[in-house]
This record gives C-alpha cells, structure tokens and sequence, in this order.
C-alpha cells in the first residue's frame, strides 16, 4: 500500500502510535478482541476520531464485532514503520562515552537501531561506546559509514552552532532523515524527512509553570 | 511578576524557547541590540508575533532601537524559569546504569539537575551512576528523597505499565512537575505540571515518512 504522505496529518500519525501503546498493552492483558469504545476509553481519544484514523488505511475490523487486537497492532506497526530495521548514526559533539536513557530499550522504538556514533571533537575517536558494542567515528568517514551500513537516519545531538553545517554533511553524504535533538531548527531539501526535539522546550512548559505558580509545600 | 500560566499559550512558550535559543547565539556573535526583524530571519518566526509574544510579558524594547540582546535573554530565562536550579528525580526500570545523551549537558537544560536517581527494579539498588556521582535508590524512600532534597520534578523512564503507579507514588509523595518519558499518557491532579515526551512518536513521523515515500540511493 503506497499512502501519500501529505494526505495524513502528523497528529493522525501521534495518535496511531497511542493506538499501538494500547494494542500492545491490550494484548499483554490476553484481550484478543477490541472495540474502538475502549480503544477510546483508554486512550481518551473519542472513538468517532479512532475510527476516522484507522479509516484512513484501510479496513481493519468488522461492523459490531470489532478490531482483533494482534492483527490492528502488525497493521498500525506496518503503518508506522516499525516492521523495518532503520539503521541510524549518532552524531554528537564531545559527547559522553556512555549510552543514553534515551537509547534505552523500553522508551526507544525498537525498529531505530544506532550502527554507528560519530563524534565531531577529536579526542573521543576511536572510544568505546558502552552498551552499543560500537567505537566512535569520524565525521570524514561520514559516507562510506552511511553507504556501507545502509544507513539512512541520523540523530544530531551537536550544539546549535554545529547543527546546519553537520546536518548539510549528513545529506550530502546520502541521509533521508534526521532527528535534530540540538535545540535549532535545521534547513534540509524537502526529500529529507525531520523531526525536531528540543529537550530544553520539552521541559521549559513545565519549569514556566512551576515559575509562576504558587506550590503548596508537602514536606512541612 | 505573577503570570496566570492559562493566559499563555504553549506555543507562546515553545516560541520563546527558540528566541532564547538564537539570543544566546547572537550574544556569542557579539550582537549587543537586535531588532524584531533580526529576530524573525533567524527563527523564521514573524517580527509581529515576536513582539506580540513578548508582549505578555511586559515591555523590553525601545520603539525604533530595538531589544538589549543581554538583557532580552535574561529577561527570557526568568520568565522560562531558567534562572532557578530545578532539583529532580529520575525514575527507571532496569536502566543501565550510565548516563544518557538525553541528560547530555548540551542538549539539556542547565536548570534541571538530576539529583536522585530511583530504579523500580531490585539488582540496581545502590549501583554507582557513572557521571551523575549519585547511587542508585529504591522507590521505598522516595518521600525522604523528595524532601530532603527539595526536589520538585520527577523524570519518569519507566515502561508504560508502571507508569501511572509510579506517577501517583511520586505525586504522593510531594513531586510538583513530571516529565513523562513513558510512551504513554499520565493522569494527575490539576496542581501537577505534566509534560508528555515520547520518544517512540517523535520518531514516528519519520519512520512513517522514510516508509512511504520512494528514496533515492545516493550510494549507487
């Protein structure tokens, strides 16, 4: 099935990868059949939005019985991408020689595996990377690595300053993707697919609130 | 300055994130009065809905001279509550005992300061976390942690099974903000600040993408 991108609206896409948390929790509970009212119960999505999603893909269940549970989950795994192994490079720059929470397997979509760490200082080639079985790279070897790994997404973890220019390098040497975790808003052709995560805004909601709201002292 | 936190949008505060972001940077570049247009090229946002963000805040410029760089970025750190030290927490199951890139001090922001980490898993208890310079604890003394410490965010790393238990026992036991890196939605007390961050959907996009459109090999 071939489905045109722009059709889809990137929250039908965020709410897919909720339907697919619940399925796979939903099977772990031995529920082999499911209906989009407790899709909707357990999500908090209305099951009108549920269906109107899922419709988008296709059929998947049948009027009055429901969903099977194992098949909407390999669909919507389908869907997402998460039944292809994408090899990935980390690019960093004097990173830590240690793997990440963020790697770490239950918060990490298994499909997304780190082939290669790739660190822009000098004094990290040739390191170890714990946990990964992997050894830091240089960035002048940026296209054999890519080619001959078969990579095509990187994971930018540079500072602001280094995002553009490393990001310029990674596409040149034949990237289709990127997720940029440095706090900058990267410029790519549109072939290129991004994902922007900005750790310090992902927090900066919470400590703005925290700021200016009165907080009742528990500890007293 | 009290700000009602309903009254600011959080795409208001995600925009604020960013100028703060390219302030810093035209702060490096020696760039001591920066207009609104200035301001708008580099993060591709409006100079209107620039000054009109800023706006909620009170007033920082000087009609037909423009913002003090310096000043501006400090001004915007207050308000994002950057200029306080934000004690935290972090809770896992079975993480390996390193630290990760997410906690990478480049990409994070330089007010959260992990102070406890917690492992709802037994075999890690008392284990060493390398460049934190902290032991790993048990849930079981999570109010002493929280108190003694002063620690008002916790990080939640743990699958999505544990993790409204987990949430309720941190709430309990004092915790004022949550950052949620289970891939799946908390529900907590009005009081408590929430951020949701799921690794698994930021990728998403990009998998879904990357497995729907044709790609070009440029190794060939």
């Amino acid at each position: 099935m071939l489905i045109l991108r722009q059709d889809i609206s990137r929250l039908t896409i965020q709410r897919m990868v909720l339907y697919h948390s619940v399925l796979k929790l939903m099977q772990e509970e031995g529920i082999t059949i499911c209906i989009s009212k407790e899709l909707g119960r357990r999500t908090g999505i209305s099951p009108h939005l549920i269906r109107k999603d899922l419709a988008y893909f296709g059929e998947f269940g049948t009027k009055g019985v429901g969903y099977a549970t194992g098949y909407l989950y390999r669909r919507i795994e389908e869907i997402l991408g998460y039944d292809t192994s994408w090899n990935t490079v980390l690019v960093g720059l004097e990173m830590p020689t240690v793997v990440p929470i963020m790697c770490y397997p239950r918060l990490w979509p298994e499909a997304v595996k780190i082939v290669a760490v790739i660190d822009l200082g000098k004094q990290n080639q040739g390191v170890a990377v714990h946990n990964l079985g992997l050894t830091i790279e240089s960035i002048d070897n940026i296209k054999d690595i890519i080619c001959s790994r078969k990579i095509t997404i990187g994971i930018l973890a540079v500072p602001p300053s280094h995002a553009q220019n490393t990001a310029d390098q990674l596409i040149q040497a034949g990237i289709k993707g990127i997720v940029n975790f440095s706090s900058f808003p990267i410029i790519a052709p549109e072939d290129i697919a991004i994902t922007q995560v900005n750790m310090t805004s992902l927090f900066s909601q919470l400590t703005f609130d925290l700021k200016h709201v009165a907080m009742k002292d528990s500890c007293s």
